[in-house]
């Protein structure tokens, strides 16, 4: 068996994360499949998925503080010469980071910690609106 | 078909590596399944999984090195004022690797090089005993 | 229903991005398998997998610069001294990026952006030819 569902998240851009595990969350309900693995994906090349606790000061300072310090905003990047644009930090930085994160399901119910939640980062340097796809295949 | 597992693996927290391919082949073995795609996930959120070569300059000092580059452990993270702790970088390092690796099964064998194994990396700042989950679905 | 499918790609090395969506779309095409999960993944320890517009600035420039500032070549690896070679930071780059990405399949097309391409990344210090493992699960 397999259930898709795809959603949208409003995000203020500049490495804004979002915890989305509500969403997800109801996928999983809504697809009546008990066993199996998800994959949660973002659509587009500036904003990436992993898991981290749903704390403030992770999501709204360290992370991006992370990701400033690998990629930062104020520096040369080849790709702002190709489209006049100023985001080659955020491509950089959702590539290193990866658009999508599997998560086993078991007995119905993501294998996530207690303090573990699955969330959005989007390094695009604008509010944006997302398309997040959830794919389960199992049964 | 899916076929789930899950194993605990002692660590001593810090960057310390701990190659689990031998426990994941095993999950392998015990499914039956010979085709498909098994995800090897880590709860909790200050830790994750990848792949390297199991070669001890590699697990004991360089994937510690890159760590501690990109999130060192002595900086300020406004996570620690939450919870009065001292784990910040962990959480942010468990975030930058991702908690999860997807891997081909071909043939009833994960398609892994000769040097490639699965690797989880404990970033907690003490020792831990991890619960890994390993999915399977395929046929 | 399961899918897999295995092709050669020559690389220059030294973090050469090669843009493998063609192939990975043609193994969708092959698989008849319209709803599910693919896993692309590459064999070896000093290669990894992941997405990013297909942009000559980001793919011969930036990327590169990225990976040279986490870990820099010209930097004491201690997995040099078992081996006595050269590629300590090609292993440490593949393990910080992962080996594979896992995309959702929906109606028989990759969730992927428009400007969203599968890449690989070879790290290692040399041209060499990798071996790139895509497995489709669904119905």
């Amino acid at each position: 068996m397999t259930h898709a569902s795809r959603f949208e998240v409003s995000t203020r851009g500049n490495a804004h994360v979002v915890d989305i595990s509500g969403q997800v969350n109801q996928v999983v309900a809504d697809s009546g499949i008990r066993e199996g693995i998800l994959v949660v994906f973002a659509v587009g090349s500036t904003a990436g998925i992993t898991a981290t606790e749903a704390e403030p000061g992770l999501l709204n300072h360290d992370l991006k503080a992370l990701f400033e310090r690998i990629a930062p905003e104020d520096m040369y990047y080849k790709h702002e010469e190709t489209w006049h644009d100023d985001n080659g930090h955020a491509h950089v930085r959702a590539s290193a980071l990866g658009p999508s994160l599997a998560v086993p399901l078991v007995d119905g119910r993501l294998t996530l910690g207690t303090w573990q939640q699955i969330v959005l980062i989007d390094f695009d340097t604008r509010p944006r609106r997302r398309d997040i796809v959830v794919q389960v295949v199992g049964e």
